[in-house]
């Protein structure tokens, strides 16, 4: 059976899979990421890990179908990267470097929130469906958007960058993406500490959440002790979610959205503060449209990889 | 030369036009939409006036590529409606139902608002691109998206409806969606009366517009004028407006935005009045989207129409 190779390059390790052409993970590994002399050891570590892994299963290049990476920065439709600031890459075609590094084997590139977005449609949350948004809720907020099965990666690889979506209108703090009100300052990790924060310095209100260092896990562990501070957090996160997600339904139209990262490790209970919102102001054509969680987790990326090669 | 028949099914008329295999007009014409019994003779009317002008023109059945045809109402990628009220249509193939009319000429159908975008792209203001949003701003605030040079549908034909994108909260008015805060809420015809009565009644600051009937073209004309109240209206409209469309930009980044219809007519006044707010809202990687006016008219959806049968 042919194979295929999935590759998730992260800021500090790469992941990596061998995949048969079902889709089946064979083996699973990860090297690290060397980000000295800006970036360029990168690919040829990558080259080199596939190569040896080739070497060791005895696998010939006529049978592998490609290789799939996922990289963290802007790609276009045709595996070009625009700048990956946390690697020190600039402006060049990873898919045409890559391929060469590998005497010739097919490559794929596109940003890493999309093809984990690919890997939660083929194997994750979203299996299925071909017309779905993945909601990334970690650190920041990300997106990734598949329409038909593919991603649309949007003219400058912008597409699905729905973590700087105008939310809430007087905003005093900015975002890092410069501007104030974006969804992420809300939706994301520390989203979760600056909502929470606010809250707690409002007025004297009696919380568990008092004195102890807040993170997403201590607030939604309190919301579903029934904390009545960290209800009203949960409240406000899931009116900003909601409205941003319902701008995003009002665009595509998607099946389902699957909503993943650290912050969704809540669980269905994030869903069940966000709907009402998204409800009340998502246009009733995309009233309907399904909630899931993320499953893949970490092998998001790998997997979303791989089908990047697969048609 | 090969021809096509491009059809734009609109609630009193239908235009049609025969176009030649390059996309140039042959003739255009325009039949009255009988809507009588559950709109059921509208197909085989459409239908009937293709036929006669096949033999008024001697063009024999193989030398058609094909008729696309846009309807006022959601239409899936299967060519499948999703009622229109306005026609008194239910669910069925319009694809399928007028291509055995036309004795198996193929048939393609999108809804109405996404077709003219995709004739915008392909002759008017979006020329020379293939990743497109058209925004019509009309009686109310319609949309098209075109990905790759093709429409994005939506798993429900609901795809595109950016008008409902919420852009305002604390709205008491509700919008014709029965949500508040909805940009066509602001940014349509009734929208800009809106906007115009309410800041007449703020207070008496002595304006133009006062004892007018006022609609979208004396408002800005008013602001062509200097007049300063209708410059605060043309203010907020470019704020709520550039919001939405930052969303937008968000979610597809696009190359362009071609902006139509009534309101659009002020022309590039608009766009100065839009853009600073959409380029405060908008995440850095869809900064530079370009904005164009529609140049079609209400052309516009009998070239998309055309443009859905040729590949």
């Amino acid at each position: 059976m042919k194979k295929i190779f999935g590759v998730d390059l992260g800021g500090t390790t790469v992941k990596m899979g061998l995949f048969d052409e079902n889709g089946e993970v064979i083996e699973k590994w990860e090297i690290i990421t060397r980000k000295e002399e800006g970036g360029k050891l990168i690919l040829p570590d990558i080259a080199g890990s596939i190569k040896s892994k080739m070497a060791e299963k005895s696998i010939a290049k006529e049978d592998v179908i490609g290789v799939g990476i996922g990289v963290p920065g802007p790609v276009d439709g045709k595996g070009v990267v625009y700048k990956c600031v946390n690697l020190g890459w600039g402006v060049f075609s990873v898919k045409d470097t890559l391929s060469e590094l590998l005497d010739g084997i097919r490559v794929e590139a596109g940003n890493d929130a999309n093809v984990a977005a690919l890997g939660e449609m083929w194997k994750g949350g979203g299996q299925g469906h071909s017309n779905m948004v993945a909601v990334t809720l970690g650190t920041g907020v990300g997106g990734g958007i598949i329409i038909d099965g593919k991603i649309l990666t949007g003219c400058t690889g912008a597409g699905g960058e729905i973590g700087h979506i105008h939310v809430r209108d007087g905003e005093t703090d900015s975002c890092g993406c410069g501007n104030k009100g974006c969804l992420e300052q809300y939706a994301s990790a520390t989203g979760v500490n600056r909502l929470t924060r606010r809250r707690l310095a409002k007025d004297n209100k009696p919380s568990s959440l008092r004195g102890k260092d807040i993170n997403a896990k201590v607030v939604w562990d309190a919301v579903k002790e029934g904390d009545e501070l960290a209800i009203e957090v949960a409240e406000e996160f899931g009116e900003y979610l909601g409205k941003g997600l319902a701008s995003v339904a009002g665009v595509v139209n998607p099946e389902v959205f699957v909503i993943g990262g650290g912050v969704s490790k809540a669980g269905d209970i994030l869903i069940k503060y966000m709907k009402p919102h998204y409800e009340s102001n998502v246009f009733h054509g995309s009233r309907d449209c399904k909630f899931a969680l993320a499953t893949l987790g970490n092998d998001a990326g790998i997997f979303g990889a791989a089908k990047l090669v697969i048609e």
